[in-house]
């Protein structure tokens, strides 16, 4: 059978990969609150309390009961009897009637009997036991309500959620000092290659350096996984067979970049499928770059069989190890994610049939952006050190002309 | 003099800010390039040798002189001699001549003599001894010549880069294991308040709890600095100026924030003053939220007072603390940020000559996106979990009328 007959799309291998993957959970940890920046939550979060948990100013400025402010203005100021201050941080003693007033700062506690505060700017002192009202407040001015936030019972962040600062500030301001979130899956990164040599070592001829281990290692860490590099493996069936059984009973997903001959990747393949069942899903998609790529699932646990050459290694990883990684984190779309559109710089041509990538650099005109592909032989990991993100032609074109506004992935 | 003549539009704040701050430049840190990830390049990386390092097949198949393998089809396919194979990771020690031609795999080193690669799917095998070539090549083609990626002495990654997968793989092809990078500025993060408590204690009444030293320490992680969180400061004349100080020899930037009382707001300023020269620059400035905001220099050095409330604080971190870190990272722009456009739901009011912020949700119509404006009073810290990003309303307007288009800043 020709290969290309073989060959799956890649929305086809997607759906198969992921349909079964259908009983990959996220799993549960409960860290430090503070510690949390990017990490996705477990749960939905539910508040205890009130926020703010009083009824605070939002100024500088006087307490006061609303209605003994009416008519305020600076030709006719109304007058108020001073009566305190409210101390910060401490429950406000005082307690307002009618034309009383109280000196209050910025996140005090409102006192009993008072339901708005006159800004500074809108009074003038006179005597020391009294002061000028300028302008009339309504109820409710200037204040923020005892559980305007929050509430007690409301979900505060849902489930799936990725942390940012705002959201670690609101987890504490609430008490919540620790949070379930979901465990960074175990990522093992698995590269093999007779001619392949750690970056450490000065290659003889014929060898090169891994590229593919810590570029990979770095994505895993980027998208949310906690990576694990295994030493490089030689084209030998029994290093294979050993190495990847190790990663495969100590980590929560199997990468492995499948060697440079097809030899190497028939052997990925077969002890892929040795590891459990169902094994190998998907074998070849019909994408460039990335083709040879190998998809499985052997009791429930993904693998993964990446291109050797570094950029088809990186474009797969984009494509289908950071959706997985975010799906065993249980990332829900909570966020917006931005859509990057620009205008080809020139024709793009593509194979009828097949799914195909371009690196791109972006440049921003005037009133629109441009996307300039950067053209280059698979194994050059500098055209993508160069690209923003790449352009997608999908199966049914045969190209994209120039001045024609594609879609940009960023990296 | 009225409040709002002494306050500095933010244009002219952030123009005065750095003015102050032209001294202040990138130091450099050598670090594993592995561990590089979203680290900035402190200088240009330069190449000392070539990349792939020897000319190989992007493909398996075979080895050719191109020309030998013109006019080859189906129906008259070109004979050629097979006269070996060419191990992985080994130098090649097959000449080829004429009509001769070696199997090699993808990665393989090009022997002697040859200039392309044709497919294995091109081709047939006959007795062993020989192949049928079906399509014929042109010199080049299925290679990658040597140094065509990178040379000797090219700048594959300029100063002012925060590195991706990609260039930490280049990093590695090229065996540059360490690299030197901007140290992260330590960022001193001072919260005062004698209302405020560590999130870990329970609030008595007219208590909260410190929300904005962990969302700011997140935010300056976020930007690439490295946070260090001082013990809460009572709103004590003596306990802010020892414990500014501290900071102030410590790190490389400090931020307070200051207090929630006029009064401590003064006392931060006039410490900032006593600690170098020119002392506070920016008293106030004209935005919302996020009013009272001191910028200062003393000697070289950055400090900042944020307002006590956490919306506003992180609002004036995001326009301020972030791109003052990227400055001392040195970061270039090399990489294309994208502009977020969308049309307003509701219009929105706003105070002629002041810049204002709204927090805004974004949702994905047809054609275009839509941001939903999050109404709030300035201490409600969960009305930022409810946002994806924040509209700018410029000094000059007035104001934004639904269904205009606005650029959105995402958190």
């Amino acid at each position: 059978m020709p290969e290309y007959l073989k060959l799956k799309s890649l929305s086809d291998a997607k759906k198969i990969f992921w349909e079964n993957l259908s009983q990959l959970h996220p799993v549960e940890e409960e860290i430090e609150s503070r510690a949390a920046l990017n990490r996705v939550t477990f749960g939905d979060i539910l508040s205890t309390e009130s926020l703010p948990p009083f009824t605070r100013s939002t100024v500088d400025g006087y307490a006061v009961i609303a209605s003994s402010t009416h008519g305020a203005s600076d030709a006719l100021p109304v007058y108020l009897d001073l009566v305190g201050e409210v101390a910060m941080g401490a429950e406000a003693q005082i307690k307002l009637e009618g034309q009383q007033t109280a000196l209050i700062h910025t996140g005090g506690m409102l006192p009993e009997g008072a339901d708005a505060v006159v800004m500074m700017e809108q009074t003038q002192k006179t005597d020391g036991t009294s002061i000028e009202v300028l302008r009339p407040v309504s109820a409710g001015e200037n204040i923020v309500l005892k559980g305007e936030d929050v509430k007690p019972g409301d979900v505060v962040i849902p489930a799936g959620t990725p942390m940012r600062p705002a959201e670690i500030g609101g987890l504490l301001g609430l008490g919540i000092t620790s949070v379930k979130v979901a465990k960074k899956p175990r990522v093992a990164i698995l590269s093999s290659g007779d001619e392949v040599i750690p970056p450490e070592n000065a290659p003889m001829i014929g060898q090169v350096r891994d590229i593919n281990s810590d570029s990979l290692a770095s994505l895993v860490a980027e998208a949310g996984g906690s990576p694990q590099v295994f030493p490089i493996m030689p084209d030998d069936r029994e290093k294979i067979n050993a190495t990847l059984k190790k990663a495969y009973r100590s980590a929560d997903v199997v990468i492995v970049t499948a060697g440079s001959s097809a030899s190497t990747r028939d052997m990925t393949a077969e002890v892929f499928d040795s590891l459990g069942k169902p094994g190998v899903l998907v074998h070849g998609i019909n994408i460039k770059p990335g083709k040879p790529t190998i998809l499985a699932v052997c009791d429930g646990k993904p693998l993964v069989g990446l291109p050797g050459n570094p950029v088809s290694a990186l474009v797969i990883a984009n494509l289908i190890v950071k959706p997985l990684i975010q799906r065993m984190l249980g990332l829900a779309h909570h966020r917006f994610q931005p859509v990057i559109e620009a205008r080809l710089t020139v024709n793009l041509p593509s194979q009828a049939g097949r799914d195909e990538y371009f690196p791109v650099r972006i440049f921003r005109r005037q009133n629109h952006c441009t996307a300039d592909p950067i053209f280059y032989k698979s194994n050059l990991i500098f055209s993508l050190v160069r690209a923003d993100g790449m352009v997608h032609i999908p199966p049914e074109k045969t190209g994209v002309p120039a001045g024609e506004t594609v879609e940009v992935i960023l990296f």
